[in-house]
């Protein structure tokens, strides 16, 4: 029952629109994700979109994304069960080198699928993920293109899921990834070490770079849930020792 | 020069849309070859297609696929000069085991590309390539998909572009990995850390134990000497923060 089960982790996977201008577009992503055993889909917005024109799109086969999709106003809030967050981005000219295609992505991201929540982010039409959003990312993916054309969204998303369904299908053998932490917990860690860095003078005037680069350097490993715990153990035990030594004074 | 004639190999591709029903199909899928260098289309059909409603989806970008289309009424013919047909089909139940995917059918182009036009035919939206329109064709396509799902025309094109666009640029350009920390660099830092940690009194008995995790814990990332410095920073700003409170006192 190899299939099944493969199928079964692709139950572990959500494509989170983030901010989509078109409906439709919502719907096409819909039954692209669908085509690929992708069946969890999240919008993050300001406003419902209308249920009419993405139902179209998506066509009957998958309407059912449509009528069970998340909707939030805020991605954080969007983010807080998943334990692992790719954010795609348009092939920029200069960091072309160091890019990871979705391919890379998904030999990544296939062995966390047994133990872990999988976001796939996708930006708006016009202008992509911005920094903020990437922030939440443990990964990029970046859909190699021709002189830096934007796809359109749906393509986007199709061949993202169709690399996923392709490695599965394909039937590499994946081995069980270890369980990462949370976003909520790691958001949390880094708010323990943003009020320790600050304690110590660590971080003045370039907080955003010192957090940035903190942030990069954990997102690129995918913590653990042990790790997150330890590190913000090692925090508490920090601010209590500081405590401490003021009550000593 | 390798990419720039690498990109000239991709002048021997041609995407042909047989009977497609939309022109906003037409449109979407100029510009997802577009995107992959695919720079020609061809569509078979009874009538011209409307141009508006192709150009309005093709966008910008890839108008000169819509207006530089060539147009036959008969598949034969459109067909002449190529050497090498590929037809793609959606996914059937039986003959699964044997179908070859766009990855295999890339494998098998590429290397003719250099000395031959080849062309990649898809169906109509409803019913796909008929078995007459597969007698052109050395060998089939099918993109994998969940449930026997079909997949949107753009979607496809999207997916077979992709896939020949991969393999010339994207799955050879390996770039250049990042440059870890040197041993002496990380057991620095280790000593470091570990001086850290005994001064808040977050080792005491276990000493070993949580050193072992820190150790394990970054040596699963591989370190960059980046990183290393800016952990090393992290300590000392720590350690001098500590002294100067002793002053103080």
């Amino acid at each position: 029952m190899r299939e099944a089960d493969d199928f079964k982790l692709l139950d572990n996977v959500a494509i989170v629109l983030v901010e989509p201008k078109y409906p439709e577009n919502i719907g096409a992503a819909a039954r692209s994700a669908k085509n690929m055993g992708v069946n969890r889909l999240i919008v993050v917005g300001q406003q419902a979109p209308d249920k009419e024109k993405m139902l179209k799109m998506a066509t009957h086969h998958a309407a059912h994304l449509i009528e069970e999709m998340g909707f939030f106003a805020n991605l954080q809030e969007a983010l807080a069960p998943f334990t692992f967050v790719v954010g795609t981005t348009a092939r920029q000219g200069r960091h072309r080198r160091n890019i990871n295609t979705p391919r890379r992505m998904v030999d990544k991201v296939v062995p966390l699928l047994a133990t872990n929540q999988v976001a796939i982010l996708f930006g708006p039409e016009d202008r992509g993920l911005t920094n903020d959003d990437l922030k939440f990312c443990n990964m990029t993916s970046t859909v190699p293109t021709a002189d830096f054309s934007s796809l359109n969204l749906a393509q986007a998303v199709a061949i993202h899921c169709y690399e996923l369904y392709y490695h599965l299908f394909a039937g590499r053998s994946t081995g069980v990834g270890p369980k990462l932490a949370e976003s909520r917990e790691i958001e949390g860690m880094y708010t323990h070490l943003e009020e320790m860095l600050r304690k110590i003078d660590f971080m003045k005037s370039r907080d955003d770079y010192w957090m940035q680069s903190i942030r990069s350097f954990f997102g690129r490993l995918g913590l653990q849930a042990r790790e997150v715990k330890m590190i913000r153990g090692f925090c508490r035990q920090f601010m209590w020792y500081e405590d401490q030594r003021k009550v000593d004074k």
